[in-house]
């Protein structure tokens, strides 16, 4: 069937392995694109544009936002992030699927301006897990820790807002059922418009 | 995860082949449960209590619709016909899925008393396809074939009240795409109250 591209929201809290889940998804799904991030901070070394982010002015960024370019955005630590709306909707024409990873806020202005996105959350098995799993990376201080679980548990309550749940209890199966709520979600009504009104419309 | 089974609810029009679809589905998982109806029509040389229908007298059918033991029912050449609750909440308690296989109308009674249910809407590829179809069983009259199709475009109207559409082109492909729907469904966040309850209560 030819048809467009699904716009894929991918968030969850930090801990619960989504970039780890994400790239086991993409190294086995080449066809899909991962949406690259605009932003107005600085390149750190190493950093290319276009590869990590679009690298922008404050007014450019501006301009972006004014003229509806980006289909979401925020600040933090003074600067703007957000996913530039062009690109995206060319890879969805040419049929091929886009993969936002974003925050929770990011993803709920983005399902106002885009209804058919597909919401996908991704939580630890456990929060006991999530503990465990931050405290295990031994990169982050106890109050950072607390920190991170307490934003977790603001975030999990978001979750019923999403089209689906995933539960990372292991990479590889996490990602498998990863590409079966992306096919799956491509044949909600919602988003089969075309096909249904290509059926009743027919003589 | 130790959870319920969930309530798939099938329907399509006729010359979808949603029965054959179902049939292949089911032989490759003998771990769900087909929900027989029950009916107060006479049985037919060949038909078994329990396998084909529970054939129960109308007294017996009407004192269920009294207590609320079917799902949904409807009437048909002056016959009941209905699912019963009683063995279907039993095996979702079990864990394991269960099948009906209804008309639209039933569908959207279960829809209404068992919010969770996935409903699942068979199609053909085309209108001209469910023609072809039709026509090809060599057993109904012109006149009958019109009628199908007239109801079938009514029917295909309700399908965006469906959680997914199925398309059938062809038969494998078709029920491997339904292993996916009712797998994915499970994710659905409506679908997943324990799990997010679980999570949120954790100490």
């Amino acid at each position: 069937m030819n048809r467009n591209g699904t716009l894929v929201v991918f968030s969850g809290p930090s801990g619960s392995g989504k970039g780890t889940v994400l790239g086991e998804y993409l190294k086995s799904h080449p066809e899909a694109a991962f949406s690259v991030s605009a932003t107005t901070r600085r390149p750190r070394p190493g950093e290319a544009d276009g590869v990590n982010y679009w690298f922008v002015t404050r007014e450019r960024f501006e301009e972006m936002i004014a003229k509806g370019e980006v289909l979401e955005h925020t600040q933090y630590n003074g600067n703007y992030y957000g996913s530039p709306a062009g690109p995206i909707r060319e890879q969805l024409a040419a049929g091929r699927d886009v993969i936002l990873e974003i925050e929770v806020d990011g993803a709920m202005q983005v399902k106002e301006r885009f209804p058919e996105a597909l919401l996908i959350f991704v939580m630890p098995p456990s929060f006991r897990e999530l503990e465990r799993r931050l405290t295990g990376r031994g990169t982050e201080s106890r109050e950072e820790i607390q920190g991170r679980l307490a934003a977790a548990r603001q975030e999990m309550a978001m979750a019923p807002r999403y089209d689906y749940i995933l539960v990372n209890d292991d990479v590889a199966g996490a990602a498998g059922r990863l590409a079966g709520l992306i096919q799956a979600g491509k044949w909600v009504p919602a988003r089969c418009g075309e096909l249904l009104r290509g059926f009743l419309e027919e003589e």
